[in-house]
């Protein structure tokens, strides 16, 4: 580019709002993103950072000076400084820690006590906490006082002299109710809050079920931590609904569209790597047939028919096992029931296609027994389908494996040698 | 059950809060529902009603008469009364219609002319509005007399004499503002509203970027209609982001784990029926190379590793591009460098893996010539897969086609013709 065009550029991203901004970065291969952020104002850096994912930030940070880094993170909310701070190599972090002013070290070091992808990695320490002894009035005065609330702050919360949490008034509540009463009064004291070590698909869980906007965090010994807002969760549920559709392919919910090429090429190998070791067992399967592909040639072109029907009939089961899984539909009382709708579907489906394709078969290479060997081999597999997509994910959840990294290869492998097994060795034992 | 469980599961239904019921019947078979639904009692039906997913509402409502439907979506929020109504069959329909009072048919009818999946849709009635000319103090002591105050509220809303949308005041500024001053002059004026014809998927994205609790919706003209909260969105964020992975398995997004046998089997039926095509198709292919087959066995039993391979490399692209495009990462400025990139993966990948099945074949099978062939063919398919892995999306949405329903298939196609093309048609040109 040239210098004039740098300028107008700069002054472009100067008017965009940082979401935009962030959307940006997120869109543009590596070097373009580099030069974009030395376009954008400095003091603009943090609002960005808060916007972006997980790897983008990485890419970002990575060219940026220790004290740059501790200026663009200055007041940044508790739960976003921890985000980006657990980013950091162990050196860079340390001197990003020196640089910052004591109240925001102790304020960082703080939030970096609580473990990752939990409760206390979410939370804001910026809530307002009452007495249960004062007036509505005299906290209206306070509220009038302060000037201005938090983002999303629905909730006002009681805790006593030891800050332990005892309740809490909603904003809307505390303008419907009369002002003489007492906060103790007026208080909803039945309240749940939110342990500081709860996972966080379980916080997210917890928001939808309740339709919450906030929700008061506390310690074991209900100690009021902080809050956590709705706009936080909404994160985590996009995360945990897209973490299946990745995981399926193998791939990391933070993958970058817009890696380096090598980098990209190194994360996506593992999956390849682990693909071929199934495609290569199933050819060691094809292989034990070697006598009779080497008869009849038609056998090996049709080979792949029945191992395709029952991966594609086992993963949509598998899918939606998955998916149940995650929603919590599935336990231990509709888990057998479960394996024996996916039977019979199994069935019903290879009653179907099995008399197509042999019906196919028949009519395009003239041979019924073959047609009848191939109708048979697709009637097994897809029982054994339908049995492997639900008992698969279910065994894999058993031993703590996700199901959704996990569970398409082992299924596939499944389907694979099932399906050749089916169709060869039912061939050798009739035409062999 | 004996007469004394049912009273006992009654009463232990009767204590569950509404979400767990909904979450019995989502994870129950048919008949188990059926049940469930007769123990709850009636008056929370439209509580029950309102959490359930479509598929199990549906499956609820068709054995429910009319007027007991009509009486439980009595008090429903707007947007959940037309959620539950749309689902039903215009027989029906009609009949809950005419079992309504005056207001709620009213309600009911004016709900359901907007049109499903939009802001419209989405959105409830239930806001609290203002005029420019009144004081602070005045709103409080209406708020005050009005009592209790929708649920997420969070914003009033101040519109002129036409009813116009003009500006909106947080309930948390409201009390931190001098109660003297005027709405007009308190208000934030500068506000972003939601046109009633907004796709929801749009909305949702708003949210998200906006960090919003509730927003306002307005016509073309401007007038205030109803508002969108948080927890409505977050169900569409969860929806939209399970409907990629669902429809790579060609699911629908409302597919009920619990289903029938039958319908679940006829559902799943076409996706299967597609994959025949495209299995039979690989086999045409295949079989344009019989000669061949017939001569060298060797080849038959290796003949599904490259389009395996490539299946697998194309599938994480084609994820990758579907997210992206989800996210609205991708746009025209950055396809050409991501095709270009996709490729750079594939000619790498492609070397890796060339290498290494070469290897592998060669050491296995005593054979360098095939290790060759194999090695080829890898390559060829691997950089197919790549090629195809970005532009097959790119080019169904030009079409409005899907991605996530019709590029898996079509992307699989690609790579199992390229694969069986590059192998066997190598092997026919070197060895036959």
């Amino acid at each position: 580019l040239a210098r004039g065009m740098y300028v107008q550029a700069r002054r472009q991203l100067h008017n965009l709002p940082a979401w935009d901004v962030a959307l940006l970065l997120e869109s543009s291969p590596p070097k373009a993103r580099a030069i974009i952020w030395q376009l954008v104002d400095a003091d603009e850096h943090g609002d960005i950072l808060e916007e972006l994912s997980e790897e983008v930030q990485k890419s970002v940070i990575r060219q940026m000076a220790p004290e740059k880094l501790a200026a663009a993170t200055e007041g940044m909310d508790t739960d976003d400084l921890a985000y980006v701070l657990r980013g950091l190599p162990e050196q860079v972090y340390q001197e990003v820690l020196k640089s910052m002013d004591e109240q925001d070290r102790h304020r960082a070091e703080k939030a970096l006590s609580y473990e990752d992808e939990t409760a206390g990695s979410m939370m804001n320490t910026d809530t307002i906490t009452l007495r249960p002894d004062v007036t509505i009035d005299v906290v209206m005065r306070y509220l009038r006082l302060k000037g201005e609330l938090p983002e999303a702050t629905d909730k006002l919360y009681v805790v006593n002299r030891d800050d332990q949490f005892i309740g809490e008034i909603s904003i809307s509540r505390l303008v419907t109710v009369d002002p003489s009463k007492l906060v103790n009064d007026v208080m909803e004291a039945d309240v749940q809050s939110i342990p500081v070590d709860m996972d966080e698909t379980e916080v997210a869980k917890l928001f939808e079920r309740q339709d919450w906007i906030s929700a008061p965090v506390v310690d074991a010994e209900n100690h009021l931590l902080g809050r956590i807002t709705i706009d936080d969760v909404v994160d985590i549920i996009r995360e945990d609904a897209q973490h299946s559709m990745l995981s399926m392919a193998g791939l990391d919910d933070d993958e970058d569209t817009f890696a380096p090429v090598w980098k990209s090429t190194r994360r996506r190998s593992v999956w390849l790597a682990v693909n071929l070791v199934t495609a290569l067992l199933a050819a060691a399967v094809s292989s034990m047939f070697e006598d009779i592909l080497a008869q009849m040639a038609i056998l090996a072109i049709l080979n792949t028919i029945v191992p395709s029907m029952g991966g594609i009939a086992g993963s949509q089961t598998l899918t939606l096992v998955i998916r149940g899984m995650a929603l919590g539909h599935i336990g231990p009382s509709n888990q057998r029931w479960l394996i024996g709708k996916e039977l019979a579907i199994g069935a019903l489906n290879g009653v179907i296609w099995a008399l197509l394709i042999a019906a196919v078969v028949a009519a395009w290479k003239q041979d019924l027994v073959i047609g009848g060997i191939i109708a048979f081999a697709m009637m097994a597999n897809l029982l054994a389908a339908g049995l492997a997509g639900v008992t698969v994910p279910l065994i894999l959840k058993k031993f703590d494996i996700d199901p959704a990294l996990a569970g398409g290869v082992i299924l596939t492998t499944v389907t694979d040698v099932v399906g050749i097994f089916a169709f060869l060795g039912t061939a050798t034992l009739l035409l062999g």
